[in-house]
């Protein structure tokens, strides 16, 4: 047995960033293109761009700075701002998974989830 | 801007408790009967047993009493298992919430998610 958690940030029901999304632009920063990212996230291209994209008109900022064309294609990478909040939500949701594996610990002690977790 | 946060417990790779399935196993408690809980969460009531069902498999023990028939039809409730199951993870994620919110604010402060959150 094993406790997951997911968290979202949502602005007029839409997602603005998520344990997902964050992960995409982590990976188009350590790629260093979306076409890589996308690849290691099993997603299409055009969704990947679409996500990152999303998460930039709904945030209102810029994420990602992207080049278009020469020697070996276009690349893309992370502004400064989409740098701070990635870092900013991985601290936030890793810090909490380990939080949240005790509290659940705690809330089934003495069952079968308990045990087995 | 509001950070939302599910939480739900696998074994083997598969769903055994989430928030969605507690708030049915709730909603059958509440209701008296499957069909009106599968109602209430908006599915069809067949995608409501399969799940209840699952969730009793794959925790090997019974959530819910059902009755067949009888004056005003079929009816279901928690046992004791199930209830105590439903309370306890109700503790657990709704002891969390406030945390998680805090914890967010904290990570994003001073930006515009925190201002807006």
């Amino acid at each position: 047995m094993q406790i997951n958690a997911n968290f979202w940030v949502e602005k007029d029901g839409e997602v603005v960033l998520s344990r997902w999304r964050v992960a995409l632009l982590q990976a188009i920063d350590e790629s260093g293109s979306i076409s890589a990212a996308a690849e290691r996230m099993g997603i299409p291209y055009r969704r990947a761009w679409d996500r990152v994209h999303e998460c930039e008109e709904r945030l209102g900022l810029k994420l990602i700075d992207t080049q278009t064309g020469g020697l070996g294609g276009g690349g893309a990478q992370l502004t400064r701002e989409g740098t701070e909040y990635v870092r900013r939500f991985q601290h936030f949701s890793s810090g909490l998974d380990e939080l949240i594996k005790d509290r659940f610990r705690e809330a089934f002690e003495g069952t079968d989830l308990e045990k087995r977790s």
